[in-house]
């Protein structure tokens, strides 16, 4: 990390530090396997590059967002007051999908009751996964700004705790032991490149690697289609609305990042690339073709965001994460078809 | 096990014992990460029972058959005369995929030379993977009869090891580990239902299960359009040759079971199904729609099996194997397209 970037750290103005990224990782030991870091020689070919796959696909849910959601819940049943009796009432959350999913399978590892709000026309996938693991569904609204405001207003009035994607304090420390678990793999992985569409994985992973190695360069791979942080970041860190925030890839979507994301992720990123809907499409249809693995939207923006890096990214190591598989068969039958 | 199997397995008639998966499992402990066993509900509320899936695609080469190849190569090693110098020379495999991607990345991992015979139209997708891995790949011949046969005679003119799919010891005894590990997290598994083409991963993990929970009944799924392993097994083991060979799922495909692996087949399967190439296609679909898995057809012919096995799983706890998700795009497409 650059001084101006440790010293924000250091300062305490960015409450996230690595610490609690190491407490993160102890919670997650006992909860969570841990999924595989692969080298792809056929992606390798294709980006001359030494290119690293993190499976955040394989993961229970299928998704990274098990992670925060673990760390999250964990630490809101040490906190719930013990003396009452019902230690903790439930979690509500509110999401696209990947996020309600975390939330409930944490919920039932934990014997947690979970309630999630998702705008309509969620992904339809994602919304029978929650419900399949113990999770009550509520639809609300057109977009998930509002289905968050129903959400926190619920939570509010039933005493329960809200577990706010992107400002959670402890799902963002989740998202850090992604970049930890690289590095800890492949010490001297060179560049690190994360789709981001509210920044919270991007700041969190940003910093989970760094603090176990400071050189390793972390680049965020924005929808051209949700640009909020890429714009936010161009502009120091300051959050921008984002001029459309229409993207495919439903994971990407962030109608204004918030500043808390904002500030880390100004002091872990070192680039930022916007990748088109079409690179997106081709990025799934390679992950197929080269790993086997199907990512969702969201999950194949870091390759995409690698293939734009091009030469920037020539002979060195390279981990792409891919964040996770949800997509639907109806928007994979349209991406194969190409 | 009944009083026959037991029997059969302790009279030493069958060579693979317990013994040798334990000894496979202390190999992989150390070479191997350890796929997954997770539970679906929409898998689950399809099939009317309690349903877990072993991710053995989730393995570095997409399949199991890294698990026999580290195991076979390590022995291949150890046994190998060390007053030569050059321990081991390199080793043979003949392959229509996988088993050759399996020995490609156990020599690579171990620094011991591999060459596949595959035949004429092998997966281009496996062939290029074998390469990518630094095996050497040989086109020849119109099946796999052909290309083992010229496998095996240029491993013997070369002084080189012959890693034989289907009758190596110790290949068996890697794919045991299977079936001690599903035992192991899910001790009250009641059934197990895996693929076969020529019965060597139904015996191994049927053995591995069984060695941990004789009450577990171990089912093995087979195409129609390769149907030896399941005439040889209605026979009473002794080997059948199928009328046809020509399923597209081409893990599957099987000239003529051998005797060696339709001994543990008849001691340790307790069913067999065949499933149509409709619905492994099927249960390829549903797979990636109730997992988000990618599957080859040979992995998705545990779930048709397990599908077809229909009222007789209602209720029970069920484990299928998806032994590997190596698929071709044009084959994705034309399975979704339907």
């Amino acid at each position: 990390m650059s001084e101006r970037e440790s010293g924000i750290l250091a300062q305490g103005a960015i409450p996230l530090t690595v610490q609690h990224v190491e407490e993160a990782r102890r919670v997650l030991a006992k909860t969570l396997p841990r999924p595989p870091l692969y080298h792809y020689p056929g992606l390798s070919a294709l980006l001359d590059a030494e290119v690293y796959v993190k499976h955040e696909n394989h993961s229970p849910v299928g998704s990274f967002k098990a992670r925060g959601a673990l760390v999250a819940v964990t630490k809101a049943l040490e906190a719930a007051p013990q003396d009452t009796g019902a230690a903790l009432r439930g979690v509500v959350a509110s999401s696209t999908g990947n996020h309600g999913l975390g939330v409930a399978y944490a919920g039932r590892q934990l014997g947690v009751s979970v309630t999630v709000y998702v705008p309509e026309g969620a992904n339809p996938d994602k919304c029978r996964l929650i419900e399949q693991l113990g999770g009550h569904v509520v639809f609300h609204g057109p977009d998930l700004v509002s289905a968050a405001l129903a959400a926190r207003e619920a939570a509010m009035d039933s005493g329960r705790a809200y577990i706010d994607d992107g400002e959670d304090f402890w799902l963002q420390a989740g998202t850090g032991t992604i970049g930890a678990e690289i590095v800890e793999e492949q010490p001297d992985i060179e560049i690190i490149v994360l789709p981001t569409g509210g920044g919270a994985l991007l700041g969190g992973a940003g910093l989970g690697a760094k603090s176990l190695n400071s050189h390793v360069r972390v680049v965020g791979a924005a929808a051209e289609r949700a640009p909020g942080v890429y714009l936010s970041w161009r502009a120091g860190g300051k959050p921008v609305p984002p001029p459309y925030n229409d993207t495919f890839a439903e994971g990407l979507t962030q109608p204004l990042p918030t500043p808390r994301a904002m500030q880390l992720v100004a002091a872990v990123a070192d680039d930022m690339v916007l990748v088109s809907e079409e690179a997106i499409k081709q990025a799934i249809v390679l992950l197929l073709e080269h790993t086997h693995n199907l990512a969702e939207g969201a999950g194949a923006a870091a390759l995409a965001g690698a293939l734009q890096l091009g030469p920037a990214i020539k002979g060195k190591k390279v981990a792409v994460v891919l964040t996770g598989g949800n997509i639907t068969l109806e928007t994979l039958r349209e991406v194969l078809a190409g």
